[in-house]
C-alpha cells in the first residue's frame, strides 16, 4: 500500500500548484462551518474536509477511534488514541482522497456535506492546551540577545550549551491565527535611571517559532528518553510568541518573562503531523561540548522547514522581514522533551512546546524585530516606505512555513494577527 | 438570617475542639468514598459531606447550580456559577447543618448516605487547574534570597518594590496532599567551576505558600482592577512548592525556574472560600515607594492565617520547623491579580495563583529550608537528633494553616507529601 507521504500519490480533489496541503499532508484542525458546532477537519488543496461527516457515514470506523472523538470541538479526544490511532486515521483519509478511490469521490451527497471551501471555514484553536512551555533553542538567537544585553565576548550564558533552556508560558492566552492582539499595557523603565512608568508597550515584537503538540506523555515521576520522545509528538504548528520587550526587560529578573509574554501567543490552525514531515528530516548539529547522556540522540532529529515572517500594513500589502528555517535550532524536539521530563515532570495530551525564536546566521534570518532592527537601532523599511523598529497598531504579522522535496510541498499555511491599540486604563 | 460565618452558629454535627472545620468554614473539595466516582464534598468536624447525595435528594435545588455540577469530579463546574452561586450554596449548606434544622438531621437514611468519615474519604485534586502562576510576594523571603545569592546591602532587586514579581509554573504536576514526591534528577554544578553533573538533587526543599483559585476572570485583552479582584477569587489552599535548589541555581538564568520546580507542587484538598476568611482580614502593609495607580488598593486586603511547616521522619514523629503567617506578604492577592491581568492576560476558572514562599521577620518564620538553614550552613535539629540541611528520602513535609478570632477557628487542614528516592536513570 502507498504510504500517506508517497510522492506519487494524487487525489481526485484538485490541489493548486504550491498548495501547502497536498494529499501527502493530511493535517488536523478544528473548524466551524456556517455557524455549526466546531469539529475536527483535515485539509486538502482549497478544501477543508469535515471528519465528523465522514465518521457519521461510517467511513472512519474500525480505526480504534470513537466517533465522538471525531466530532469533538478540540483535537484532544482524537489524540487520546495515541500515534497508532492517528496513523490509522491518516492512512484511511489518504485512501479516501486518492484518485482511484470511489467511495467519497462518487458519492455526491456525502461529498457535498464533507468538502467545504477552506476559505469560508472558521478555524478555531486546534487543541485545548494543557501546559505551554517555551524553549530558547536557537543558538544565534541566544547569542544575539546576549550581545545586545550583555557582552559579545561572553554572549551565551554558561548553561546554554549544556541544556535546552526553557520556561513555562501562559496557556490561557494562546489563540488561533486571525485573532487580533491588543497592545499590552504594563510597567517599563523609560530610561535606565528613571522610575518605572506605566503605559502601552513601546516595543511590541513578534517571535518566529515552531511549536509541537504532545500526545499523552509520561506519568508524574517517570521520564521520556530522547529515543522515545518523537512518538509522543502529535504534530507541529507555526507559533508567534508576541513579546513586549520593554515590559519584559523590567520584570524578568530573577524569575523570567511574565507580562511581557502572556498577553497572547498565536498558533496556526492546521497541525501538521510529525509523520507528514518524515521526508524532511535533516542532520542535527554537532554539539560541542558533548551533552550529558540523557540528552544524547541518534540519527537526524532536525527538520528542514523554511519559515518566513512578513508585516502587512493596513493597505494589505506585505513586506517579508525574515526568512529562517526550523533546522537552525541547536536543540532538537527530542532533546527538549527528554530534558523537560528528566526530573519526572509529566506531559499530557495537548501540551504545547515552542522552539523559541528561530534565528539563522544571516542577518535577514533573525526571527524577531529585536534582532532584525538590533534593538531598534537599524529600522526596517517596509514596502510603503515607512519604517519599523517595533510593531505599530494596525500592523498584521504573518508567518508561513513549508517543506519541499521530490516535488512534494508540505506546508503549515500561516499564522497571522493584527495589532489593536491598547485599552486605556481608567482608575476605579 | 445568620450568615455562614456568624460565631454563634452551631451544628447538630459534633465538631471537636480545635477542628479546622466548624460550621462557619464550609470548604469545598473532591472526594471518593469506597471507590465510588469522585464528587464534590464539604466538610464539618470529622465528617465529609457528599454534595451529590444532597443534590440528588433535591436539597440543593433552586440555587442556580445544575445538579450535574454537584456530582462532577472537579469543582470547576460548581465554580462556573461564580461567586453568587457559590455563596448561595454555602448558605444552603450552612442551613442544613444548623442545629435547629431538621431536614437532614432527622432523615437517617439520607444522613447515612451523605455524611462520611472524613478520615476514610480519598481526597483528590479539587480543581482541574488551567494555568498556575507563582508569585514571589514575601519581602523577607526575597531579601533572604538576595542576601544569600547576591549581597545584603543590595538584596532586593530594583523591580521588587514596584510590582509583584511572578512567573508561570507547571499545572500538570500539581498534586493533592498525600501524593508522594519523587526526588528529581537533573543537572547541577557540583562546584562553581566544575562541569555540570547529572544526578538526584542534593538540595530538595519545600516552600511554604498559600494559593488562591480563581473563578472565571477576564476575557483576553481586558483587565481586572484591584477593586474587582477579590470577587474573582473562589478560595484558598495551602501549597507546597517543592524545589530542587541545585537544579534551579544552574538552570534559571535568564528565563526563570523550570525543572527545579516543575516535578511537583502539593495542594491541600479543602478549598476554604474567601467568604469564610472574611472575619480574619487584617491591615495591608504600607508600601513605600508608592505603587503605580493600577496597583493601588483600599481597605484591609491581607488575611491573618497562621501557618506552620513540620518534618515528619519515618517514625511518624514531627518536628515543627517554621511558624509563619499569610499576613507577612507585601503584595496582596488583589494586587497580584490586577498585575497579572493589566496587560490583558486572561484568567480562567480553576487557575491557581500561589503566594511564593511566606517568610516573616523572625528566623524561625522563614518558609523554606534554604532560608531556615541559611543555604545549609545552619542545619536544623529534628526530634530524633538527626539534622537536616535539605530534605531526605523518606521525610514527610507537612504544612498546616488556620485563622482564629472570637472563638471561631477556620482552618485548612494540611498538605503533606513524602519524599521518594530518585528513579535511577538507565541509558536506552
Amino acid at each position: 500500500m502507498l504510504t500517506p507521504n508517497d510522492p506519487s500519490l494524487r487525489s481526485w480533489i484538485h490541489v493548486p500548484a504550491n498548495s501547502d496541503f497536498p494529499i501527502q499532508n493530511i493535517p488536523f484542525g478544528i473548524g466551524s462551518w456556517n455557524g455549526e458546532p466546531a469539529v475536527p477537519m483535515t485539509r486538502i488543496g482549497d478544501r477543508a474536509v469535515d471528519l465528523s461527516v465522514l465518521a457519521e457515514a461510517g467511513l472512519l470506523d474500525g480505526l480504534g477511534m470513537e466517533r465522538a472523538a471525531l466530532s469533538a470541538p478540540r483535537l484532544n479526544d482524537l489524540m487520546a488514541g495515541g500515534p497508532q490511532a492517528v496513523r490509522a486515521l491518516r492512512r484511511r483519509l489518504s485512501e479516501l482522497l486518492r484518485q482511484d478511490c470511489a467511495t467519497l469521490r462518487d458519492d455526491s451527497a456525502l461529498r457535498e456535506d464533507a468538502l467545504l471551501p477552506a476559505e469560508q471555514v472558521r478555524m478555531l484553536l486546534p487543541v485545548a492546551v494543557g501546559d505551554y512551555t517555551d524553549f530558547y533553542s536557537s543558538r544565534q538567537h541566544a547569542y544575539n540577545v546576549g550581545c545586545m544585553f550583555r557582552d559579545p565576548s561572553n554572549a551565551l550564558l554558561p548553561n546554554w550549551l549544556h541544556l535546552p533552556v526553557g520556561y513555562h508560558g501562559r496557556a490561557s492566552s494562546i489563540v488561533v491565527s486571525g485573532t487580533p492582539i491588543r497592545r499590552p499595557m504594563g510597567q517599563y523603565k523609560p530610561a535606565p535611571d528613571a522610575a518605572p512608568a506605566f503605559g502601552p508597550t513601546r516595543q511590541l515584537d513578534m517571535e518566529l517559532e515552531v511549536a509541537f503538540i504532545t500526545f499523552e506523555g509520561n506519568a508524574l515521576g517517570d521520564r521520556i528518553s530522547t529515543a522515545e520522545a518523537e512518538e509522543r509528538i502529535f504534530g507541529l504548528v507555526l507559533f508567534n510568541d508576541w513579546s513586549a520587550r520593554d515590559i519584559q526587560a523590567w520584570e524578568y529578573v530573577p524569575l523570567g518573562p511574565f507580562l511581557g509574554k502572556n498577553f497572547g501567543s498565536s498558533m496556526s490552525p492546521w497541525v501538521v503531523t510529525l509523520d507528514a514531515l518524515e521526508p524532511f528530516r535533516t542532520a542535527s548539529p554537532v554539539q560541542d561540548p558533548p551533552v550529558l547522556p540523557y540528552l544524547r540522540q541518534q540519527g537526524q532529529r532536525h527538520l528542514d522547514i523554511a519559515l518566513e515572517a512578513a508585516i502587512a500594513t493596513a493597505d494589505g500589502n506585505e513586506t517579508v522581514i525574515c526568512r529562517s528555517n526550523f533546522k537552525h535550532l541547536y536543540w532538537s524536539m527530542a532533546q527538549q522533551l527528554a530534558h523537560h521530563t528528566v526530573n519526572g515532570c509529566n506531559v499530557r495530551c495537548g501540551d504545547v512546546m515552542a522552539s523559541g525564536t528561530i534565528s539563522g546566521d544571516a542577518e535577514d534570518s533573525y526571527g524577531s524585530l529585536l534582532e532584525l532592527t538590533w534593538k531598534g537601532t537599524k529600522p526596517l523599511k517596509l514596502h510603503d516606505g515607512t519604517e519599523r523598529k517595533f510593531l505599530h497598531d494596525g500592523d498584521t504579522l504573518v508567518m508561513r512555513g513549508h517543506c519541499e522535496r521530490d516535488g512534494v510541498r508540505i506546508g503549515f499555511g500561516e499564522v497571522r494577527g493584527t495589532v489593536l491599540p491598547a485599552l486605556p486604563f481608567t482608575e476605579a
